[in-house]
């Protein structure tokens, strides 16, 4: 049951000038299913991606990576679900330029021009065919108001769709920023998600764009776990169709694009959240802030020690506040010379630990009452700077293991 | 249900001449379970451990280590089990040193000579005064056949005790080694398991102890894996009584030495797999072996990355050779300049991957019949060098979830 996520409405997902979405059901790995989404992209478009960081990436991750160099132009993205051509060697990197190849055929483009992504199961051979006898139906589906469909044809073990929509004034031009994003297990994005798609019809380049992007990642996908376990597949790609009429965007730190920024970052944290509350078998959200570092990336691996511990996620999930565990996950951190006599433990407003022990108000009713909550900050100060770090997680319950040890079946 | 793993027997655990043991039921957490243990050694013998790098060790590894630099002569060492001391504080550190100046008084030693553990519930008070008035029964029982009594004195979550003992000779002497270990969650040692003692009568000095107590932690308790949770109170002590009667040991790589060292390493490696066998919820006893790396470290990352990995560890559970998630794995491991085409990847003798990619000749019946069994070899080759390395570990499953949920109720 995801938490306090319900399925986004189309009316709320605004189309993006510039852009239109068709869906396929191509029977890649089930029958009956939104399983192909095609993205067309007006010729001048802007495309800027980050990816996974894991050395086993993906075969459609290298191509991305090789046709955003060739620099000719991006004008479609091809995305399936249901198999993640991922640990199939050079016979998978043939698949995804097939694939590639078939679209810019049909769309009279070259095949630099488009960007393949795949999600689904590894080391299992993409079944090409079926994948490009399906992509005359996504054509012919496309129009720019497909956002939702969009959204679920990217689900693995997603229960909901995931998107996200802002709108604001440039000079009086009205932007639009609209996502997708998929989860739901094998997350901890280094660099991106598993799949997340942003668009946008300002007027940006492409360098600015790449920024952009990198640092939307930072403060979004970047920032959650549900198992630790990074996958090959991880892509976020943010598209900019430059047709809502204002001048171009020259500097981030503008009042434009500040604006930009803000709606960007805004789309992705919610997207990025919603993977999180759809994480497989989670019941609970859990932000994680650890402050008071000498730097943030200390503050990061204690953030991730806490929200990667099995020890702790099991205790959220009965919601026990067995909180010895959050100390114990902050004490292997990897933080070499930190001062256990400095740490500050907060559950939401109740202080568990103060000086490193027990903070001697502290009953475990109150603990308990906010275990018990759906949504749960655990807040951890190291006290030994001013450096802070901010990560979103979930439990681990019986259904992560159930929905893991059944995936394929 | 423990993956091929039996109680010990008692008639099968030889006495250490020199070390007496003693337990009592002190009420710690639970009424009517055996919590206390207290080792006693003969004066002369040699003490060496090696503790958790947690930086928020408990109390009692604290004490541990000032009195093992204080360097008097350790004579007992008190193990309770039900509450760890730790995340405690100055308080804590109180309690535990209270605890050795009671046990001192009574066996007219100095405090320095004692050494302290405790293992259980982490963040609570340590019931110093109950632990207290169990000493004298716990010395009353005093004997030097009372191994099996205290593998089951230190039980927290294990379903049974572990032991292991063997014997060998040395100049006609006969050398005895016996020591005990438990787990069973938490498990990630960095240095040394949750707790473990061996003690031997061999004739060998506290500076050579050490250098081979660290060598066995590093052969055995460090190189296992439940659920990657580094403990706050990991300690493994060995001791020798020397009585045995031969001359002095003076360097390990000498006959005598060596075979101390085989006999050391084979007590220390069966009671490290005994507690993967006994994980929390364990239905598979895992070997990762990682192979062709350029340095040891980096066949450790990659082994470490795929015995902590939610999704692969869950994929054993339900015997699904899901394998592309080993990949995944290896890929996020940390290995910065990793060539994905040069992976290789056994189940047991199938080989599933060759360069990369799935192997045209795997048939997934076979990996299917290597996941059924209960013990299992993976074996990833890097193809970069001549390093190996290997971690043992379990599955995650539902009972791992239920156990940890449930721990303190």
């Amino acid at each position: 049951m995801p938490v306090n996520l319900t399925a986004p409405l189309a009316a709320d997902l605004h189309p993006v000038a510039g852009l239109s979405i068709g869906t396929a059901m191509a029977g890649i790995r089930k029958a009956n299913r939104r399983d192909v989404v095609v993205f067309q992209l007006a010729e001048g478009s802007a495309v800027a991606g980050v990816f996974t960081q894991n050395r086993f990436c993906a075969a459609p991750v290298q191509v991305c990576r090789e046709h955003l160099t060739a620099n000719v132009g991006i004008r479609a993205l091809v995305v399936n679900t249901g198999n993640a051509n991922a640990g199939t060697g050079d016979d998978g990197l043939v698949r995804a330029r097939t694939t590639c190849i078939a679209l810019a055929q049909q769309l009279d483009l070259a095949p630099e021009q488009v960007l393949p992504f795949s999600t689904g199961v590894i080391m299992e051979v993409l079944p090409v065919d079926r994948l490009i006898a399906g992509l005359p139906a996504a054509l012919a589906d496309a129009a720019p108001d497909r956002w939702l469909e969009a959204a679920q044809g990217i689900m693995t073990t997603d229960t909901l769709p995931k998107a996200a929509s802002r709108q604001f004034d440039i000079e009086g031009h009205r932007v639009t920023v609209t996502g997708i994003a998929k989860g739901a297990g094998m997350i901890r994005p280094n660099m991106a998600t598993m799949l997340g798609f942003v668009a946008t019809d300002a007027v940006i380049d492409a360098g600015l764009l790449q920024t952009l992007v990198r640092e939307a990642a930072d403060a979004s996908f970047n920032r959650i776990t549900i198992d630790g376990d990074t996958s090959t597949n991880d892509s976020f790609v943010l598209m900019a169709t430059q047709q809502a009429g204002h001048a171009p965007i020259r500097v981030l730190d503008s009042s434009a694009g500040r604006a930009l920024r803000d709606a960007v970052f805004a789309v992705s944290e919610q997207l990025a959240q919603a993977i999180v509350r759809d994480g497989e078998g989670a019941t609970k959200f859990i932000t994680v802030q650890v402050d008071g570092g000498r730097s943030v990336e200390e503050c990061r691996l204690a953030a991730y020690a806490i929200a990667h511990s099995p020890l702790v996620k099991t205790a959220f999930f009965a919601s026990d506040p067995n909180l010895g565990r959050i100390l114990a996950a902050v004490g292997y951190a990897g933080i070499g010379d930190l001062d256990p006599a400095l740490i500050e433990l907060h559950l939401d407003d109740v202080q568990v630990v103060r000086k490193g022990g027990r903070h001697p108000d502290y009953r475990e009713a109150d603990g308990q009452r906010v275990m018990k909550q759906a949504e749960i900050t655990v807040r951890v100060g190291l006290g030994r700077g001013g450096a802070q770090a901010t990560v979103w997680t979930c439990d681990l319950s019986h259904d992560y293991v159930s929905i893991n040890a059944d995936y394929r079946s």
